[in-house]
């Protein structure tokens, strides 16, 4: 029973259909039907005008938003868990020619304005020191919580007002919508460009970076090719990305990774060190637990020493989450 | 009928099947067993050992390979009109930081040792200019020309005499493999590093860098992931290139597109521009005469002001290229 | 008798003497008085506010200024054999994070609209090919030749009509002004930034980057120091600056380099390749009449195989001038 | 009274003179007689071959120096409070490509192996995490604190077991040297490269790098260039550090300022945040006490909100210093 992540879950029959139902010839890039097609139903499912970009993977997505709305002098304010800072090997160093991560602490690596101004507040407005250009936040949070609308509202009032852009990463923007219950339009709030993902939640292999603002779209169009990431029969890409929001099967998706995620929360009490918000359970468990578990067929990443990490996928079946949660409630 | 190019047509229904196979859960990124067969299976195919790296795109490709070959103060080698030069955005500037494309003319989009020499030769050994690092062919070339094993051979030398990298863009490698009736190892000679394309001839979304040097691979990983090409159900890929291989089906694909091409070449006498060595034509036509094949539903792209580029594919039909054939020769 | 380059001529004694005077304790950077001058030193001698940094190499003010004016994943159109393209060892690709030099031919190194045109109006609007974001030409050109003010003037209309920045690389500025009898603002013409070169003319280590939009100076700014190029007592580059512009020294200077090279001009006739226009010659001399002069205590680079370069400097002494003038004549 | 900071003081009379005499017509670039030189002399100086280059700041030395020793995709190993970190504007971002820089906590901003030990052995050896290139350490400390030759010596021997490579930033390696009392070489160790401070100590435009491994200093050559710090007068730098070696002028200068600064040390008492070891002063001062000494004509920077900086330099009169001392006792 595999809890490891979602990034390596099966690909949804729907998408599988959606993909062959797009071979055929057709314009190459993005001059294909399906792909010129994605603004109009992102800006629909958005309810504000957008232009959307698909990209293979989440690195690529964040890196290219992030190259237009931050210098190669400037920084980019994120947590200091983010995916970014963390796990992608560099990337934003590579796509924004060496622009800084400015990093800021935070519970369950969610950003709050005052975090945020304790962090830049102290940058000297001089050439010396970076200066912050973009702020990027993740939704959901690296711990699997999600930003509240007026969360995401405070933090894009103190965006604005400080001149940052502002970016979401949403590789599990999914997962983070279907908890909160609101419209995408409302999960998203008034950034300038979301990673929209897909790939966690049932995709194979697409992304979307969407743009509320065509200027920083005309732009990353340029730097996507550049970054060789402009399939040649990118309609496989765009079909995922349709598959995803008709009927809206990412959305179904995620809630029901979310349920099995809280089905086996019911379970960990105490044990839980972030709330679960989304897909993600941070589950306090000893050596001697964690073993237990493994030997009962569960797996699983460790979190450090006395914790692991639970993923679910939209394909997680309710037994064996139902499983999971009998197993830890008996430790 | 459509001759515009072979980078949007159908993928081919061994790759749908290999993909379809490679679902359910695995590890993600390269981890999975699809991912960790590609060595063994390139490393027999070329009679050397190499590592591969799937990627999604030609141009990643190349300039993932080549930033492996060049510094970014040095400068690479190829021909004026290469697709790393004319075609990929600006790529090979951001992968390799700012490293130069030295430029080199030649017939055919071909490069010899003397026009290589030529160039090279008067940059002063000294730090105003950009000194070369490595030498990028085309096999086959943009004017889909082949090389021959003791012209990749002579190049070779010439590279290995002024310490300089060698890098072979495959994007038609198979192709050029098809036509010279040799095996792919012959094709390639001993280069550092090839980019071994896929996509152009019935796959959807995978290409291999293939490095006979295991060093080089292991920067090149990093590399990958830093450019957000390190995609998390990299299976889909490696089953691409699996599926490929498994009873030489790149071959077959090469082989069915040469011939097409090779039959509309019959007709063409002298209006070809270049000898067919692959599946490309590039043939004298005024635009009376383009407008007229057009008439008769013809799809193509212009080539300047009085010629037109034809490009056939795996699954071109030999109907279309026979009444293509024959519409050149009615002229 | 030194006629190699205006590169590594003596330091002209104002230029001392306001640099000994400019020692002493101050703010660090460019926080000194004498930094903070500039700007209205440079906004009179122009006629037009702008703001002047300095930096130490005419490289460090061409790449600085360029990299506000092209985006990474754009192109500078140049001429093929500017300086940023032929002798800065790639600085502009390190500068402007990989960005590309477009080249464009033209006679004695000047540009003309309509070879910019030749050069960019092929290029397709679309995201594969580099699309030029800024223009540069240099004034003198590398040949010594003077853009008129007419010439300038149409080369930033066509710049405007396109939506190019415009740079001009003024190594040799001094020259080309005193050449041309106009002030400095007409021959700088409407360029949004001017690499106004002092190195060459008798200073020792500055040279000024002159941005007529002030937005363009604030990024500026922050680039310099992240190049490494914002020296902690910038007091001693600002006090060259000063000394070249009090009583225009700096154009007393090029005055007296441009008499020696026009005296030396005298006597080659149908010898010189490119009028002179500044203080460089270009002459047709033959392997045995350079080696004559050279016997004769001749000093200067050869220029290809049947040529040879003669650069004057502030201190060419007028001896030394006639001397030369008087052995290509009797040569 | 200045003791803001010794970035700004005035050039040494004997780096004048040596200016001066450096002057008249030479080979430009590091072509003349007193570049070439240089490796001797240092050579020499520290009992091991080097290849030493001038460059005219701090930030340039030490970003091209860890540019050879960090490739693009990898870390460089530093303090959380280094001058590559908080002070250079994002230089090692822009001369590293984007590498990153791997913080570590640590005393008075020195490194310990069991502090970088605990900082890079929790990175996981896969791609999604930058792993270290390079360790780069500061002599004299931000905080003004010298490392003794077994502590160098037990982070070298860290640096080669992990396959690091070891550079120091010794923008003030003369006050670490005299105090520690030892040779430069000692003072330096085992490291690869070495950035030698000359402006903070009585310099004017002149800093060196040290390659003990010619094979960097080949590479540093070309990026020297490439960022356009290769002056073409460059024997106006060179002659600076000539003039700091000839007759250990450098040592005299740093003795002076490093006795300065101990004279006003003994009357700081527990006020002293930091021992000095240098000619930097880290001292408690409340803001009361801050307005009282800025009132008798003390000038200094604020170090957070109860604490102040002073910064002594080679030609702080000891009549200054002392009164600083019997102010600071008089509190």
């Amino acid at each position: 029973m595999l809890f490891l992540s979602d990034n390596a879950a099966s690909v949804h029959p729907k998408v599988w259909e959606a993909m062959r139902a797009a071979d055929g010839p057709d314009s190459p890039y993005d001059g294909d039907g399906h792909s010129q097609a994605l603004d109009a139903k992102f800006s629909a499912a958005f309810g504000r005008d957008c232009t959307a970009l698909w990209v293979a993977t989440g690195t690529a997505a964040n890196c290219l938003a992030l190259a237009t709305l931050c210098q190669p002098h400037g920084g980019v304010v994120c947590h200091e868990e983010a995916h970014i800072e963390a796990d992608e090997g560099g990337a934003p160093g590579f796509f924004l020619h060496g622009a800084k991560l400015l990093l800021v602490p935070g519970e369950s690596a969610k950003l709050t304005p005052e975090a945020v101004r304790a962090a830049i507040d102290p940058i000297r407005d001089d050439v010396h020191q970076v200066q912050p250009h973009a702020l990027s936040i993740t939704q959901a949070s690296e711990y699997g919580v999600s930003y509240r609308p007026d969360e995401v509202a405070a933090l894009s009032a103190l965006a604005k007002e400080r001149g940052l852009g502002f970016h979401m990463d949403g590789a599990r923007f999914a997962n983070a919508t279907a908890f909160l219950g609101c419209s995408p339009g409302e999960a998203a709030g008034p950034v300038d460009a979301l990673s929209f993902g897909c790939v966690k939640n049932g995709g194979m292999s697409a992304e979307a970076i969407l743009f509320f603002d065509e200027s920083l779209a005309d732009v990353a169009k340029y730097r996507r090719k550049r970054a060789g990431h402009l399939q040649s029969k990118g309609r496989f890409l765009a079909a995922q990305l349709h598959a995803m929001l008709d009927g809206d099967l990412w959305l179904e998706n995620a809630r029901a990774a979310n349920a099995a995620a809280a089905e086996i929360a019911t379970s960990c009490g105490e044990r839980l060190m972030h709330p679960v918000e989304a897909n993600e359970l941070f589950v306090r468990l000893s050596p001697d637990e964690r073993e237990s578990l493994r030997a009962r067929g569960f797996e699983f990443y460790d979190w450090g020493a006395d914790a692991a990490r639970f993923v679910t996928a939209w394909n997680t079946r309710e037994e064996d989450a139902r499983a999971l949660a009998e197993a830890i409630a008996a430790l």
